[in-house]
């Protein structure tokens, strides 16, 4: 078994210097680390919490940024969608599309994110089992894809609380899908400040070495050099500068992990 | 206080046939009881559990059909949807836009949907508190929008289960927004059947006269002839041949609620 | 069907005067509404958040108290037991035993009270499917005594929150038991205020009428002559001064449910 | 920080020939491993599903049992006590009374525990949130005993069914008491077998690998070497076959953990 990948990245894209820091830092990080990197940043907040919360630089904006975090650092580049009519165009400059939770059940968005060829990155909603992902692969597969990967980042219990079911990452395993465990969002608590979500990143490091423990294929987190001033998920996102200390320790038991018969 | 008004109509638009042979049986009927009637019927189911999951006749197909039923049985007609582009040229011919539970976060569809002027409805998704309703409707409010309704159709209490949290009828009252009741959805079991989602139609009218004691402008309730062939929502439907019955009971209900000082 | 009982009192037996005061003035109140009234109070609240919070005058004081309501006033009471060793004693001077729903699974307990030959009510448990109380049933059954009551008082819905399913009334009703409603707990948030537990009596109306139009037996609500002053349960009480005309207010409701075929 | 120990044994005393061979087996494999044990068996199953669950030997037919144990073979012994008159006399025989889930509110049951000055291990109720466990602590703090454990065995997310949420671990170690996971009822299914519950115990690896690497001071585990013929937990108890290679895993999971600096 390899070792996890991660998928990580801040939030949003918040202009091209700020990709490219945020980038360049990560990609030096894991280098030194020996772990894979896949750049992950949104072009737009497609289900902000109210409007008044930031969206991000929008697509247009954004492709030429993704094409050129790929060309000149080399990094894969992983970011969502949510209409069908952007998949073709987002997937010339991205290596992995994703789906998000609250889409992960819209056919069509999944077909032309499948059409295009990329890996495809689902997220599982906050109101599946974790066995009903079975049929959203399924989907993806009958449309000629399968580059598929899996996500789990919570499932809603109630009000404005996500938890966590590590028994889902063995189960949605069975689909033959690598997993990815998403310690950013599964953090959150939709709509708790009202207005806005919020989350406490003290169990980002908590719910990634559970995670971890179980067996992933990776690990998605999201980080920014100053989370409490970032446009979104800022709660939940890990400071840049406690990523390295974090991944280290993380690494270690992953090692562990996988090096028993058991392991994934 | 006025008495509820019923939203009605088989889960899918399934030809023109049988939405004419549908809709004059409802229109009948509630004109016997004195009930005002929507039409509601879906043109894309765009996200079945799986792709062998039938999905309707299409935007194309459904359009003369619902322009139809309102010239020529002069009823309002609902319908759903699921990607921003729709909104305006199905707003031409149908009185009421319903946002899928789903989507109901996906600020452009919001914004498109709230820019045709036409009445909004929108299903409180499976993993939102009903507090948290309170922003969806500012979006609309904000798009210039103020005709909005808000649907009660369960929240995901984990596993292939759905709960209706009655409290949450009045907590999303406080927006102002008139509430609906979906009687129908509320007794789905997602995924509870593998490839497809089960439910418990016997359920239907517990809920229903439920909500009603509780107080609601409406009551939204999928009915088809013969539910048990029926293309989705087999499961939850209610058969017409009991509809009659049921709402004459919930109209009694109704009277009394709303006759006292309290009632909505 | 038989109109609705109603089962009423103070959560706390805090004094004699206290208690027939209570008792008195809710005998008058149902009587002048030809409503059934059984007293409920309880001796001790064994269960309390914190060791801080008020446990009640204890069973010695309690029992001449019972004895004398029951004389005095004619009134059948009902209160709650927490060991095997209470049942017998306690059995002598009330009517009704009552199971607390953290205890509704302890065989003993069910047994001692079963064996008493009171009629037994049982609080489904927080954590319980409703279709679970049939091995409830069973266990009082098998032990000699057919006198079951079974209440719904909400299910936990994770984090300090309950939810009530109104489902769970007819699903209960399947083992012939009649089934009450507890409106009072139905709204609490256990251990929602740190020290003790909150609740919101607005909702109490709100699910009571929603329970009444399903259909039930009998209606379980707490009330106090000044609620926020009450050693427990004060959030969730019903002032005394508003228990009339909402009372009122649910026959009207229940006659029109059993008025008709299908009601219970 | 100390390696995690490990309480374990059979789900009940089925006979002492029975505990002597499941205590000598156990004994042997964690001295082999260099593992602190705990002997754990119940003499009462007091909540079973149904009356015809096996509930056990009996309290005054286990406590020679108990004493033996502890002295034939030196280990110290867990068992779990449901009324407070049992508490005394259990306390002499064994080193560490356990409050079962359904009753670590029961006041009095927790002081008549603390007062014994035994070790008292508290399982977090299935409809507690994690941080009201600090009242149950704080109850027995104040009755004088600081020898408190706490154990997570999951939280009820409906309808029979559990979900551990690992962030409750650190959460109740706030407290200051040391954390153990329950990796066999954390997998239970409550009530899912009709008559009994159900389980899966492919899971226990899974979440007490989870528990690990969060960092728990001790793993509870029940074990037996028929499981299908056991006459209680049986679907989630582990084959006492399988439990050596689980724990060596589970050792060098820890030991990775504890030697990290954020470790506990």
């Amino acid at each position: 078994h390899l070792p996890f990948s991660l998928i990580a990245g801040p939030c949003q894209l918040e202009s091209r210097d700020h990709a490219f820091d945020m980038a360049g830092a990560l990609k030096e990080m894991t280098e030194r680390l020996g772990i894979g990197l896949v750049y992950k940043t949104s072009f737009d907040k497609a289900n902000r919490t109210s409007l008044s919360g930031r969206r991000g630089v929008g697509l247009e904006a954004a492709l030429p940024v993704f094409a050129d975090i790929r060309k000149e650092l080399g990094l894969p580049v992983l970011t969502d969608v949510h209409e069908r009519g952007q998949c073709a165009e987002v997937a010339e400059v991205v290596d992995i599309l994703q789906i998000p939770a609250f889409l992960c059940r819209q056919t069509d968005l999944l077909i032309a994110a499948a059409e295009t060829g990329r890996v495809v990155n689902v997220k599982k909603g906050q109101f599946l089992a974790p066995w009903d992902m079975k049929n959203v692969v399924a989907k993806l597969l009958a449309s000629g894809n399968p580059n598929v990967l899996l996500t789990e980042r919570g499932v809603s219990f109630g009000y404005n609380t996500l938890v966590s079911d590590m028994r889902s990452l063995p189960q949605m395993a069975e689909t033959g899908a690598p997993i990815i465990f998403d310690a950013t969002h599964s953090v959150q608590q939709p709509g708790g400040q009202g207005g806005s979500s919020g989350g406490d990143r003290r169990f980002v490091p908590v719910l990634a070495r559970a995670a971890i423990a179980v067996g992933v294929a990776g690990l998605f987190v999201e980080t920014h050099q100053d989370p409490d001033n970032a446009p979104s998920d800022g709660p939940n996102m890990v400071p840049l500068s406690e990523m390295e200390a974090m991944l280290e320790r993380l690494m270690a038991l992953d090692a562990v992990v996988k090096a028993s018969p058991g392991g994934r």
